[in-house]
């Protein structure tokens, strides 16, 4: 199994030419839906420009009210009404976002053709959404606004039934699912095929944490120990580690100390400053830190 | 003298891989600022792909508040903000917008580092603003939300003199002044010159109006009549006629026949249906009845 990201837009407040802001695409191999990870302005082009239907996204989490992670949410919000979206769509963020959410829908005099499903974050880490297939979970950052980062799990059963087992012993559906729980396998004349034998131990299921906005910050750690893909923001070159520090934003090399520190398997660093034309040296400087390292680039895809 | 205006985005409500909410910069020869009318998600990056800079804009002109007019203006606020603008901008709008504005200001924590002065604009027809090269009045449109169509009339002086007039008389900043109004120079030694002989009257101001979103409106006629340039929404193409009545949009043919009507100059059309993938059949359409039809291109600039 995997999880994609898709990096939509990875500037850091102000856009440039080139790079938009924050907003993340995450897929699944086993979910049919998608999830948005902040909705900077312009993402619903984005979306459109990656040929992406906007109604496949169910799930929408917000790290925090700085209106780079979440200007494009009521375009995202509205144009989905027009274009006949019926399914629930929804949106996880602090509280004072659901207040400038129906302010817009009262201004525009919009009744929206879908429930659109409102879950305010709380300070303290929670899982705030799972399903059979996903969950995910809060924890906080450290930043000039309440900022949180967010934990993605793919969750699964945790026995897979071979395929010779399926073959010969044509089970029932309600059969699988106990082989899949680690449970044996009893045939019509009382026989016991024991699990070990007929399923494998379910290994490859993958993880995600996503770290925007934040300031250096060790004690995201623990919530983040082992992810196969970290997203940390890292605003910043090593050179201005102090300007970091006082806007409450990260550097590559501290991005990097996160990654190492907390032993993940990849880093992806983005919320680039608009002063960088070249955004390559950023991840070399991360890389002499933490060697899996990789630049956020617009549109591109990395797998977890 | 001449305006200019450059199409930021001509979508509807819903934008496409290739079109962008509504957004224009008008531009005068005489002026140093910039002129925005309508801000759609997006315009912020909109004006850094073309390389303009948003400081220089010093009024934004809202024309209703369904949001693909007005999306982008957050981000175009606050990146100024960050981007260090000192100097003030004007937003003219309807009055629930301040509401919005300050909300959003208010959960980003924000404290704007130049004057934002919002202008709320009036049901009746008025004009909004004015200095000594541009004159900006609203009026009415029909739309399914309160929406007003703007007139931006260039001013100056009526009369230009002559360059051997300053050359053979090296008259004084104030004398100057008086010609261009109108009156005759008097040299030291009491000698009357005419005016007509010396100056030639100024006939070469320009005048554009834009009219988006609105329904077939003849009404409007009055004040748009004779302009050099009209920007006047087509939606739909003709045969969606009950369509564009239903959703108090325009065709094609409408936006041509308001043009007829008022004898302008030029038309440019825009604002077009995501349905539309190929927009080149829409101004074809429209020259059957207004034959100085243009068709609004993204990032595309037209003379008025």
């Amino acid at each position: 199994m995997s999880l994609y990201l898709t990096v939509l837009g990875c500037s850091s407040a102000t856009p440039t030419a080139t790079r938009h802001p924050s907003a993340f695409l995450l897929k699944s191999d086993r979910m049919r839906s998608l999830i948005l990870i902040d909705c900077g302005e312009g993402t619903q082009m984005r979306l459109r420009q990656k040929g992406i239907c906007m109604q496949k996204v169910a799930h929408v989490f917000i790290s925090h009210l700085h209106g780079d992670h979440f200007f494009g949410l009521m375009g995202f919000i509205l144009s989905q009404s027009l274009l006949g979206r019926k399914t629930p769509l929804h949106i996880y963020a602090h509280k004072p976002l659901e207040k400038l959410i129906n302010l817009s829908l009262s201004i525009d005099k919009t009744i929206l053709q879908y429930p659109l499903v409102f879950h305010a974050i709380k300070k303290k880490s929670a899982i705030i959404y799972q399903d059979s297939f996903i969950e995910v979970s809060t924890f906080p950052l450290l930043h000039s606004l309440l900022a949180h980062g967010f934990l993605f799990k793919e969750k699964g059963h945790p026995f897979s039934p071979k395929l010779e087992f399926i073959a010969n012993y044509r089970p029932s559906r309600e059969q699988i699912d106990k082989v899949k729980m680690g449970e044996d396998f009893i045939t019509d004349n009382g026989t016991i095929v024991k699990n070990e034998l007929i399923a494998t131990r379910v290994t490859n299921l993958k993880s995600f944490a996503y770290c925007s906005d934040t300031v250096f910050y060790p004690k995201i750690v623990k919530n983040i120990k082992g992810v196969d893909l970290l997203y940390h923001e890292a605003t910043f070159m090593n050179d201005l580690s102090e300007a970091a520090a006082n806007k409450f934003h990260s550097t590559t090399i501290q991005a990097a100390q996160i990654a190492k520190m907390a032993e993940v398997k990849k880093l992806l660093i983005g919320h680039f400053s608009a002063r960088y034309k070249d955004i390559g040296l950023l991840a070399e400087e991360a890389r002499s830190v933490f060697p899996n390292t990789y630049t956020a680039i617009e549109g591109g895809t990395i797998k977890a």
